[in-house]
C-alpha cells in the first residue's frame, strides 16, 4: 500500500512529502489510519542523525493516534474504527526475561523502533507516524477511551506520558511524596501533570522566573527557580523522588543535595554532553541514588492511558499542519512550544 | 580519668604516645577496656586532614573491641566483663526520622562520630579507638558473641563488615542473586565473604591477576581481572547489584554496563578526586542505577554481628603494636595487608 508521508532522506536535508509503502496486514496485524502524531524530540534527533545510525529515508513519529482500518484474521481485541495509539515501540523478542514482564523496552534482543528500527518490510527499516497509514503488530497497539475531540492531544502520552509516568509509578509517587519534576518542557508538563493527579506534591524546576505561573497551572504546588540558591536551598533533603527530564548538560549535584535519605533522581533523556560527574559524597551520606528510566511497556502504557482517560489528562499542544514541521523544529530547538507539536494527519492528503 | 592513647598533634605529624581523659561513667554509659582496634582508612585521612576539618590532638579508631570494666547506673543490658563493639558513632539525635528508623548513621541532625565529632568531654571533640579506654552511651554499645580467641579479628566487622553488610541487604542479596564486589581490600574482602554467606553468587573485581587465588579463597565464586576486556564482557548485564569499595578515581562505566536491568551500582567510598562523569545511557536504557551507602544503623550492626558469630565470619587480619601505626599507614597506603591492620591495645601500656 502506498502511503503519504513525510521524511528526510539525508541528515542535512529537509523532511518533505514522500511515498512510502505499508505491507497488507498480516493475520496479527492492526492496520491505523493516523489522525495526529506528536513530535519528539527523538524525532529531530534521528533525523539529524545526531545519536549516528540513522538509515535513510527517514520518516520519524512515535506519538501516534488514529482509528483502525483493517485487522488480520486472528486478531482480537481490536475492530474496525477503534481509536487506538502506537508509541516508541511496533517489536520485540516476546521471549526474554524483560518481554515476559512485560518490560518490552528493555528487550534483551533489542525493542524494534516505531522509526529507524529493523523490519523485513522495505526499505529494512520502520517508517514512523509522520504518515497516513501504519501497520503494526496488534501486541503493540494501544486502546484509546478519550474523547475524541481529545484525540490530537492524547498523541503526546504514548512517548512524553509514559517516559514520565513510568518512573512515577516505580518509585511509588502517590500522597504523601514529595516529587519534584526538572524541566518544564514536552515531557516534564507530563511529569506535572500525572504527578499531580497520582496525589503527590509537587514542585516543578524551572531556570526562568517567567515560567514560574505556567508550571502552576499545569499542577505544580510549587515552583522553583533553579538558578535562585536560596530557593533551592530551602527544599534540601526533601524530595522522595526528582524526575529530570533535561537532557542539556547540567550539574546532577544541585538535585541531588535536594533528595531525602533514600531518595532517587531519575534521569530520562541521554546527554549529548555529559553531565559534570556526580557527586558521590551527595549520594553516600545519605544512600541516594541516581537511576535511568527509559520509556515503558506497553501494559503500562495501556494503564498510562487509561490512568489518563480516568483524569482527564492530556497534553497541552499546538497543532500544526505535517508542512510546518521543519519550522517546527527550529522552534522546538528554542523551547518555543507550550508543550508539544502534534501533527494534523488529513494535511499529509493536501 | 588519665588514658594512655596514641594519636597525632597535626596533619603533618605522626601518631604518638599522648594521654587523654575519658569522663566517669554517667547513668547511661558504658565504661570498655579496650582489647583491640582496627585501622581505617578513615583513620589515615582524618589524622593527615585529608578530609579537612580534622580537630587536634586526633585519636583515630573505630573497629573497637573490648570488655565492659563499669556501667551507669541506669544501664541494662551490659554488665562488667561482657564482650562489646563500638563502631563508627557514639552519639546521634535520637529524635529525627532516621533515628526513629535505627538509621543512626543518617541523622538528620548530624551522628556522632567516633573520633573527631562534637562533645562536651575535653578536648571538645571525640577521641577515638586507638587507646586503653572508651566511655559509650549505651544505645551505642554492640555485644559480640564470637570466641573470645576471635576477638582481634572480629574489630573490623565494626566498620569494613557493616559498610558492606548493609548494602548487601539492602538491595536483598541472597540465594539466587548475582553480586559483584569491586577492589578486595579491607571492605571487599568482608564484602565477599558476607554476600557469599548470604548465599549469592559472587564475583571479585580485582586490577591484579596475582589476587585471584586469594579471592576465591575469601569466598568468591568468580573472580574478575578488571582490566581484561574480555572477562569483563563476559558478564555484561548479569549482575543484581555490584558493591563498589573502591574510592579511587575511576570509571564506573565498566561496572555499570555489567548491570542487569533494575540492577545497582553502589559506591560506599568517597573519591579524593572525581571520577569521569558516568555514560548516563548505561543508566536509562536498563533502568539501572548508582547509589550510595554509609556504614549502618546500631540495630543494623549487631544483626550483622549475630549474623558473623553465628556464621564463623572474622576479618582477615595482621595484628601490630600501636608502636608500629605510622609504618602500617605507609603499607597501607600501598595495599600491602591482607586485609586489615588491628591494634593489640595491650601494647598501649608498654
Amino acid at each position: 500500500m502506498t502511503t503519504k508521508a513525510y521524511g528526510a532522506h539525508a541528515a542535512d536535508k529537509p523532511l518533505q512529502a514522500i511515498d512510502i509503502e505499508r505491507r497488507a496486514p498480516g493475520s496479527q496485524d492492526v492496520q491505523i489510519d493516523i489522525a495526529y502524531c506528536g513530535v519528539c524530540h527523538s524525532d529531530l534527533h534521528t533525523v539529524r542523525s545526531e545519536w549516528s545510525g540513522t538509515l535513510y529515508p527517514c520518516v520519524p513519529g512515535h506519538e501516534i493516534v488514529g482509528h483502525v482500518s483493517a485487522v488480520g484474521s486472528d486478531v482480537t481485541g481490536f475492530k474496525v474504527g477503534d481509536t487506538v495509539g502506537i508509541g516508541c515501540m511496533v517489536g520485540s523478542c516476546q521471549h526474554c526475561a524483560s518481554c515476559e514482564e512485560g518490560l518490552e523496552q528493555y528487550c534483551e534482543n533489542g525493542m524494534v523502533g516505531t522509526y529507524n528500527g529493523r523490519t523485513k518490510d522495505a526499505p529494512g527499516h520502520t517508517l514512523g507516524g509522520y504518515s497516513q497509514r501504519i501497520v503494526v503488530d496488534r501486541k503493540f497497539v494501544l486502546k484509546i477511551h478519550h474523547p475524541e475531540d481529545q484525540l490530537a492531544a492524547v498523541a503526546p502520552l504514548l512517548c512524553a506520558g509514559i517516559t514520565t509516568y513510568s518512573p512515577l509509578r516505580r518509585w511509588n509517587v502517590g500522597p504523601g511524596k514529595k516529587v519534584g519534576v526538572v524541566g518544564i518542557g514536552g515531557l516534564g508538563h507530563m511529569g506535572v501533570k500525572l504527578a499531580h493527579a497520582m496525589g503527590a506534591h509537587v514542585v516543578a524546576f524551572t531556570t526562568s522566573e517567567n515560567k514560574r505561573q505556567a508550571a502552576l497551572d499545569l499542577g505544580a504546588d510549587e515552583v522553583v527557580v533553579s538558578r535562585n540558591a536560596a530557593e533551592m536551598k530551602a527544599h534540601a533533603s526533601s524530595f522522595d523522588l526528582i524526575l529530570n527530564t533535561v537532557a542539556a548538560s547540567h550539574s546532577l549535584d544541585a538535585y541531588t543535595a535536594l533528595l531525602k535519605r533514600d531518595g532517587t533522581l531519575v534521569l530520562v533523556g541521554v546527554p549529548e554532553h555529559p553531565h559534570p560527574t556526580p557527586n558521590i559524597g551527595n549520594l553516600i551520606f545519605k544512600r541516594r541514588a541516581i537511576a535511568g528510566s527509559m520509556i515503558g511497556g506497553i501494559a503500562e502504557t495501556q494503564e498510562m492511558l487509561d490512568f489518563c482517560a480516568e483524569k482527564g489528562i492530556v497534553s497541552d499542544i499546538e497543532m500544526i499542519p505535517v508542512q510546518k514541521i521543519n519550522d517546527a523544529y527550529e522552534r522546538m530547538l528554542k523551547g518555543d512550544v507550550k508543550y508539544r507539536f502534534v501533527i494534523d494527519s488529513s494535511t499529509l492528503a493536501g
